[in-house]
């Protein structure tokens, strides 16, 4: 069973992931190049995974069988494992508990040789549904506080197969990272009686400005934030103010999104030559889904420079290109169709 | 001018480095082998570097020529500028400032070939003074907070150059993960009376325990945290309570602790195949440096695994190794001579 132990000095959570044990020499170097060709992930290959838990396939067509057109199942290798107890306890002077949670693998298309910035938007639309309805699942699970999606794209951002996908952690605690931007969000607006998400999006679309806006639609706003960790960094906002992601119930809007997340990839493809990159989706917690100060959004971070010392030391990053650079190149670049 | 710009909802700070300023094309793919052979830190070729702002080196040569065992120079390519007031602004709802700091290399030693852990405890002794020294010099810029000292070892672990060295970034602000460890030990203190890092030396050598230490001497011990966020991170502690290394007077104790950082890299050296790493030195503030709950200590973290979408987004880290396994590796392994 997998632990989740707390660092006694910061109170940082970190999963310590025993049925993944690594031991000296089991370490592989990092790889140059693109992961093997062979992917477990295609159609025709559902007994490679673990049983699906949802998929999108037309009526008719039996559970784990051909013809789907988006699929997700548990990891094989999870980080967490979704039976047992939490069962909280202490080693002296420190926290730990069982490693309970859920890790779940989306696979964004049959087709092992197209990427998300490539499939048409009826499609990714799909994979957007499938992140919600997933959130919505493991919502009932009440050991599980949290669902973070995410997405590595490409070797070097961390992704093991190249067949296009985007995976889910479930875990009984609020991740850090999360918990500080709700933090941050509430403060500001006990301060201010405003969501600060919504006094950015002001501030960045008003008069003289729009420097760091890559593009926009009706409903949602691609960005450059004004203190990106990383070059060409950009978020995704929904105009109107929501914080939980999984309350989106017109999948309209989430036709919407899944259009301006295509644009933006294919921008930063054309700018980047392709590059690997990380996506995450930030959003409340399953169990609070409604405050008054928090907007879910999504986070594209391209994988262009390495994180070293300074910055793994510091949480300090040093970026070497202005967003408001980077927003032009974004703007500017003709998107690859 | 580089600019510090906060995030205005979690309140990170980050480097928007101009001088370093980077358009697409311009970011080239990561190496996957070692840096150039070419030195320009080598013994001889002093005029390659900016003049030296500390060395150590026998009386009667002058500033900037050879005979030198450590030399200390202003980084070429700083990600801050020592020039110039803080001037902190506005620019709506965001904050700013000048990115004011110093960016220094410490050359470790003169040869090209030599790494730090090969060196011989007197010369890394050196180093330790040379950290210490610049330290205490940077302490009287009132301009700035910290001095944050790292060394990225191996292309992979963001090293742009294989001459041994190591850097010291000063910057106007205290950086967000060591304000945490500072927080942290405060609140602890506040409830314990008692510093956190002394119950946690107890706990890791008292009767039963031991499983995480990976070597001790009198006066420092090598350890693997109970919630490490990287395999075979291993921490160096003084075992007496001390705030801040700048304030170390006994060079005894820096020679002390040059043997066992030599031990200890040694040992992770032999049981991981000379693995890249990143090393940090965390103390306390430049101008804040006694506090009764605080140590300093050094964090080293070979670069195994990569850090990918999850961890990037969630603050959360996944570790495949138990360091109770990792602190056996290297009790057991014999450190290569």
């Amino acid at each position: 069973m997998p632990e989740l132990r707390k660092d006694p000095v910061v109170g940082r959570w970190v999963i310590i992931s025993t049925e993944r044990s690594r031991r000296p020499g089991h370490f592989t170097p990092e790889p140059g190049g693109q992961a093997s060709g062979f992917s477990p992930f295609a159609e025709g290959r559902e007994d490679m995974t673990p049983p699906e838990v949802y998929a999108v396939r037309p009526e008719g067509r039996g559970k784990d069988s051909p013809g789907w057109s988006v699929r997700v199942v548990p990891n094989k290798f999870p980080a967490l494992e979704i039976e047992g107890s939490l069962d909280r306890r202490g080693e002296g002077l420190y926290d730990k508990m069982n490693g309970v949670g859920a890790h779940e693998v989306v696979i964004e298309t049959p087709d092992p040789a197209v990427q998300l910035a490539d499939l048409p938007p009826e499609q990714i639309q799909q994979v957007l549904i499938a992140w919600r309805e997933r959130m919505r699942d493991l919502k009932k699970d009440n050991r599980l506080r949290y669902a973070l999606v995410f997405k590595n794209h490409g070797a070097s951002a961390g992704a093991s197969l190249e067949h296009s996908h985007s995976q889910i952690i479930a875990t009984p605690i609020v991740p850090r990272m999360v918990q500080e931007e709700l933090d941050g969000a509430r403060r500001y607006f006990e301060l201010k009686e405003r969501p600060v998400f919504s006094d950015i999006i002001d501030q960045e679309t008003g008069e003289a400005q729009g420097r760091r806006v890559v593009a926009r639609t009706g409903r949602f706003i691609a960005l450059a934030p004004f203190a990106p960790r990383f070059p060409f960094e950009t978020w995704i906002l929904p105009l109107a103010r929501r914080a939980a992601y999984h309350t989106i119930e017109d999948d309209g809007e989430l036709f919407e999104l899944a259009g301006l997340l295509k644009d933006t990839l294919m921008r930063l493809n054309a700018a980047l030559d392709s590059p690997p990159y990380n996506l995450l989706l930030h959003t409340a917690p399953l169990g609070e889904p409604e405050n008054p100060y928090y907007h879910w959004h999504i986070e594209i971070m391209p994988k262009l420079t390495r994180v070293a010392g300074f910055e793994i030391g510091s949480g300090f990053y040093i970026n070497p290109t202005p967003p408001e650079d980077a927003a032009r190149y974004l703007r500017d670049v003709a998107a690859r169709a």
